[in-house]
C-alpha cells in the first residue's frame, strides 16, 4: 500500500503500521499522534478538521492521553485506522485528499514523546518457558527447573505504575539492601547486578467491571496494541527481598516502554500459532485462536567507551516474541478470572523473552549465566551486568509481504547512583 | 475542645478528628468533606465561601478527589486543619462565626461516600512479626518461622490499585485456580478459603521525583493520614499461585478501605514508641522519632443467619496497631530507597495486624489455625473461612484525654461467586 507521503522503504512506520503515541511539540500541549515514516500525524489536528466526525467523538483524539480512545473499544479503533489509511494512501478518496492533511504533520525529531497513556496498573508476567527454565536451572540446580504451577497458569505479579517511563528516560542506578549468600549481614548501597529484561507488553482497553471476568474468547476486544518493555532489574536487591512476597524494590525503580503502541490490527499479518501447551490448560485458558505474534526482537548495548570511540551500538541478543508459552489472551483471561477490573491504559508485560539458544536470551543474568561468563563488547570491555554509562536499546519489528511493522526502540542509559 | 455543633459524646468524629473524605449528595457531583459527628462539612462550600483564601488555593478543596490537596503538602494540611477547627469550635473567632458555616453541613446518612483519592499505586507490607511468625509456623513447621530477610527490611509487594473499593462495597467471591496439596491437578472454581486481612494503611502525598529517595527523617511530610484496610485474600488461590513471584489473583479481586482519612495531625496524641527492633536496622531505616500509633482495632462478623435472626455483629478479634514491628516511616523510606516515585494518593498498607494472643489475630487463617479450629458464631454457626452472606466490619479508634479519634468502619459483604 503506497502513501502520497514520502515514507522511507525501511521505516518502522509505513502506512500499514500507524502506531499511536503522545507528543509535545515545542513545549506546547500534549497531542496524540500516529507515526508515519519520520513524521507524526497530529491527531488533534485531524479531529479538529472534522475528519473523524462521522466515526467517533472528536474528544477521543483531542485528549492529552490515549485513555479515552482506549476506552472507546475496537469498533472505534478499527474505524479510525481505516480513516487514517484512506487519508494517507495514494490515490484515495478525492474528498479526503482535499482535506489537505499534509498540514497536520510534524517531524519526529522536533518533538518530545511522552507516555501514550496513563497506566493505572502494571502487571508483569513470566511467560517464556526458556527464561523460567534458565532461572530455575541457575538457582535451583538440584530441583525441577519449573515450579509445579508454571505449566498450569501464567504466573504474574503487580509492578510499579508510577515508574513506567518512556524511551530515552535516563535510569538512575538504584541503591538498595542486599546480602550475598556468603555474607553474614545485609548492606545498603548501589546495585552491583543491574540488569535488563527484554519484554513485550500489551496496553488494555476498554476493560471490565469489577467482579465480571473477561472470557478468553473476548480478549481481542480488550487488547489495543503492543509496546516494547524493558523491565530493569537489580538482581542483588531482588535476590534478598523476594522471599516470600515476590519482586518489589528490585524492579520498582524503573520500567521503560517504547513510545508507539503498535495495534493488533497492524500486527494481524504477523499473527500465528504459538507453541503447543502440555498439559492442556484448564478450560478458562483454552482458545483455538492463534495468539502468537512473530515479532523479531533485538537488544543493543553501547557503553560510554564505545560512544566516545564512535563504536556503534552492538546487538547482543536476537529473539522472537512468537515462542512465548503463555499468550496475551490467556494472560488477560487469567488476570480477570477472579473478577479483577482492567482499566483502559493498563500495561501487561510478557516477562523476559528468551529463546533456546545462547544468542537469543533476554537478560544479562541469562546471557552471562549469573555473571560467570561476561559478554565481550566491541570496545574490548566485558560486561557481567550493566555499568554506568551503558545505554540499552530494545528494538522490535515484524516483516511481512515487503512491509515492516516496527516498534521503534525502548532506550535507557544508566546514570550513576545518587 | 467543644464545638457549637452538636457532636455525640461517643462519636468517632469529634472536633479533634476532622478526617477527610469524598462524597456525593443526592446523585450530584463529588465533593470533598470532613466528618463532624454524624454530619459532613462540605469543603467545596467552605472554599467557595472564601474561607480558606488566605491559606491555599480554593481549587484544592473544590476538586473531586483529595489528590490536589495531598500534593499541597503538610503546611497546607495543617493550616486548613487549624482553620476548620477555628470555624467549628465554640466561642471561636467572631469573624469566622459570622461565616455561618452551619449552612455547609450535610447528614452522613444522606450521602454516598466515594474513594477519597485516586490511588496510583497500592503497596501492601507484611510488618506484624506476630502475623509473619504465625504463617511461618503454619506453613513451614520444620523451619525458622521468619525468613532470614524479615528482620532486616519491611517486606512488601505491589497490590492492585483498580480494585481498591470503599466501605460497603459488596465483595463477589472470586473464582480461581487452586490445587490442594493432595490433588494431582489444579481445578478452577469459587474460592473455598476466602479470608480477611485486618490492616491499617497510609495515604501518601506530596511524594518524590523518580530517582530521589525520601529520607526517613522526611517521612512525616509525605504521610497525610490513615485508613482501615481489609486486604481480602483467597487462600486457596494464593497458595497455588504464589511461587515464585508472590501474591497476585489471591489478592487482586478486592481491597476495602474505610471512607475517612484520619490525619497524622489528629492522631498525634496517640503516637508512641514502637517495639524494639533486633537487630538494629541499617541506617536508612533508623529513626529516633516515635512512629507507632495506639489505634485500637476490632473485627466484627455478621452472617446471613445472624442478620435474619436479628443477632448483632460479633466481635471476633481485638488488637492494636501499636505493636507493628516495622513502622510507616521505615516503610516509606524503604519503598523509595531505590528511587521509586511516590505520588499523592498512593496507598501503603501495613500487612495483617495480629497480636500475640488468640483473640487478637487479624485473619481467619490465623484465628482458625488454617481452618482446623473454626470460630463459633452467636448463631451456633461455625466459620473456618468466609461464607456467602457474611459481612465483615473492621473498626478502629484511638482514645486519649476523653476524646475518641475514630476511623468509622471498613465493611464488605460476601456475595456468591458469579
Amino acid at each position: 500500500m503506497e502513501s502520497w507521503r514520502d515514507i522511507g522503504e525501511r521505516s518502522d512506520f509505513p502506512l500499514e503500521n500507524l502506531p499511536y503515541g503522545a507528543f509535545r511539540a515545542h513545549g506546547g500541549a500534549v497531542h496524540l499522534g500516529v507515526a508515519v515514516g519520520e513524521d507524526v500525524l497530529d491527531l488533534a489536528a485531524v479531529a479538529q478538521a472534522g475528519l473523524i466526525d462521522d466515526i467517533c467523538e472528536r474528544e477521543l483524539l483531542e485528549a492529552a492521553s490515549l485513555n479515552p480512545f482506549l476506552a472507546a473499544g475496537p469498533d472505534c479503533w478499527t474505524a479510525v485506522r481505516e480513516r487514517l489509511t484512506a487519508l494517507l494512501q495514494l490515490g484515495g478518496d478525492a474528498r479526503l485528499r482535499a482535506a489537505n492533511v499534509d498540514r497536520f504533520f510534524v517531524r519526529q525529531r522536533e518533538i518530545d514523546m511522552v507516555l501514550p497513556a496513563e497506566i493505572g496498573d502494571y502487571v508483569d508476567f513470566y511467560s517464556s518457558i526458556e527464561h523460567a527454565t534458565n532461572l530455575g536451572r541457575m538457582f535451583r540446580p538440584d530441583g525441577e527447573a519449573l515450579m509445579p504451577n508454571w505449566r498450569h497458569l501464567p504466573i504474574g505479579y503487580h509492578g510499579r505504575a508510577s515508574t513506567v517511563v518512556i524511551d530515552g528516560t535516563p535510569i538512575v542506578r538504584p541503591r538498595g539492601q542486599r546480602k550475598p549468600p556468603q555474607a553474614a549481614l545485609p548492606t545498603f548501597g548501589p546495585s552491583a547486578r543491574l540488569d535488563i529484561e527484554l519484554e513485550v507488553g500489551f496496553i488494555a482497553g476498554p476493560g471490565n467491571a469489577m467482579g465480571e471476568p473477561i472470557a478468553i474468547a473476548d480478549a481481542r476486544e480488550h487488547i489495543f496494541g503492543l509496546v516494547l518493555v524493558n523491565d530493569w532489574s537489580a538482581r542483588d536487591i531482588q535476590a534478598w527481598e523476594y522471599q516470600l512476597l515476590g519482586p518489589f524494590l528490585g524492579k520498582s525503580f524503573a520500567t521503560t516502554i517504547s513510545p508507539w503502541i503498535v495495534t493488533l490490527d497492524a500486527l494481524e499479518p504477523c499473527r500465528m500459532a504459538g507453541p503447543q501447551q502440555v498439559p492442556q490448560p484448564l478450560p478458562y485458558l483454552q482458545t483455538r485462536d492463534e495468539w502468537a505474534y512473530d515479532i523479531a526482537l533485538a537488544v543493543d548495548v553501547q557503553s560510554q567507551t564505545m560512544r566516545e570511540r564512535g563504536i556503534a551500538p552492538q546487538t547482543i541478543s536476537r529473539t522472537t516474541f512468537a515462542g512465548m508459552y503463555w499468550n496475551m489472551a490467556q494472560q488477560l483471561a487469567h488476570a480477570t478470572s477472579n473478577g479483577t477490573a482492567i482499566r483502559p491504559g493498563d500495561l501487561y508485560a510478557s516477562g523476559t523473552i528468551s529463546g533456546s539458544t545462547p544468542d537469543s536470551l533476554g537478560s544479562f543474568i541469562e546471557m552471562t549465566w549469573n555473571g560467570e561468563r561476561p559478554i565481550e563488547l566491541a570496545s574490548g570491555e566485558r560486561r557481567a551486568f550493566l555499568e554506568d554509562g551503558d545505554e540499552i536499546a530494545l528494538r522490535g519489528w515484524c516483516e511481512r509481504g515487503g512491509s515492516r511493522i516496527g516498534f521503534g526502540a525502548a532506550r535507557g542509559m544508566i546514570l550513576p547512583a545518587r
